[in-house]
């Protein structure tokens, strides 16, 4: 077998998520073509995987790729965008065939869910490592961004967490269970983005909820006061996995108004950058190169 | 310095090139967004790069961040495309600052050159890997393809080929010549698309003339017959370099008649899948997984 052979497989394997409506050009030539309506922007985000920093090297391909492609995929919940289509870059040691179809099935699982087609890609020799170009719609100047959030408005997320973290913390990965699942089987809230296109500004929570919250406060240049007893912390999980946690992908907005779906956490105000409880904290969660 | 310094340190970097007016969001938020002109079409195309794979490992950064952008933003020419934006995806064993800024020094100016804003990218620790996503506008239908050629049209390509692969056979890639500059500096032939669009199929030349049009026959169903002595070589490589290295990213083209700024080396056939002279090859090139 040799590298197209492999690149016709795993094309194969796509099925159905190759292919969909809004691609005029998939995978198999140079670059794909996507139809844009009309008046609309494209959303795009980038985001690498790789083994022992993004997942437990001795992890199920399968599980490896639904992870990495749901991941990716919630950039684009973040920003309330339909979520479209994905470019995959795979590196692989060497041609594991059995290895490139469990990822791309783990992937095209993820991607039905969010609705996604996997229409272009590329497959080189190196260190494992997967890259995932995600790409979604929205209408033009609806995109929910960072740096919208205004004093007042109220700190929420859209479920439970710590359950990944606490999964990271106890290196229970092999175990069958809800942190495990939780870990290998976040789902991109792509479900909520008629809800999140009410919020002044939204991300997802990868680096751990104040870390990430840090984000838009650092981009709207506001500070905001967290009530620790209002986190919702998962079952199994501890309030430092929620607070510092990331991985659950779960999303964090600032809306004036309490949205559907969401729990409040807190208030974005114009004083201290971030409090927890009343003490002014540093936001610090996953930092890929602290040792 | 910790990640997120060093991504504002690399966005700074990207100066002009980290903007554009068809930007609405640029990088810092979950994903960017960009606006699409109504009925127009996004063609997306993703490259990853090793070291001792896809560049030598002792290159200049600078080197290393140009060629990767120019090999990705090749296939954009071969589509015909309008150049647009890009994401990059960076893998670092470490946090080297200088190493980063390098490579995205490198990346800025073929990104300009190619008329493109770099709008968004991930970074992460892991081995040394650049993923370059890149995405160009095309008027709804008019991408050019692999599969369009068509019995009777002339392949043409767009320049000398084989000074890269000269560089590669040769070794020679610390020494300051024109085989050294066509591997390091390659330029992705975004001038050419006014000329492209005229053409049945497009390619661009990554894997070696021979084994790209190999490509075109294949998802054409069609054959064709190459005349050795049309290859247009470049000063200092050898027919072989030309036929069977790729690296030049000059652009491989079937139409009917001769195209301004082409070389026409054969013309496609309903026969034998390739002919070079008279006698049926079998397309090989660059295979990364080669030994």
């Amino acid at each position: 077998m040799d590298e197209f052979s492999l690149i016709d497989d795993i094309v194969d394997s796509l099925d159905e998520v190759a292919r969909a409506s809004w691609i005029a050009v998939a995978s198999g030539d140079d670059a794909t073509v996507v139809s844009v309506s009309p008046g609309a922007e494209v959303v795009s985000s980038i985001d690498t995987f790789t083994p022992d920093v993004h997942f437990p090297s001795n992890a199920f391909p399968s599980q490896i790729g639904y992870r990495s492609f749901m991941a990716a995929a919630s950039d684009l919940a973040a920003m309330a965008a339909l979520p479209r289509y994905a470019l995959v870059a795979l590196s692989l040691p060497e041609l594991d065939r059995e290895f490139a179809l469990g990822l791309c099935a783990g992937m095209a699982k993820a991607a039905a869910k969010c609705d996604m087609a996997i229409c272009g890609g590329n497959l080189t020799k190196g260190p494992l490592s997967i890259t995932v170009s995600v790409h979604g719609e929205a209408t033009a100047g609806t995109s929910v961004v960072r740096s919208g959030a205004q004093v007042g408005d109220l700190v929420q997320v859209s479920g439970d967490l710590g359950a990944a973290a606490a999964c990271v913390r106890t290196g229970s990965y092999a175990v069958a269970g809800p942190l495990q699942r939780a870990y290998f089987e976040p789902y991109a809230r792509v479900d909520l983005r008629g809800i999140v296109a009410g919020a002044h500004a939204a991300i997802d929570i990868s680096d751990g909820c104040l870390q990430d919250l840090g984000h838009i406060l650092k981009a709207s240049h506001l500070g905001a006061a967290i009530d620790g007893a209002l986190i919702p912390v998962a079952e199994g999980a501890e309030l430092q996995d929620a607070l510092w946690g990331g991985d659950d992908y779960e999303l964090l907005v600032t809306a004036p108004a309490g949205l559907a779906g969401f729990r409040v956490i807190g208030e974005v105000t114009v004083e201290l950058p971030l409090c927890l409880d009343g003490e002014e904290i540093t936001p610090q969660g996953y930092d890929h190169f602290r040792a």
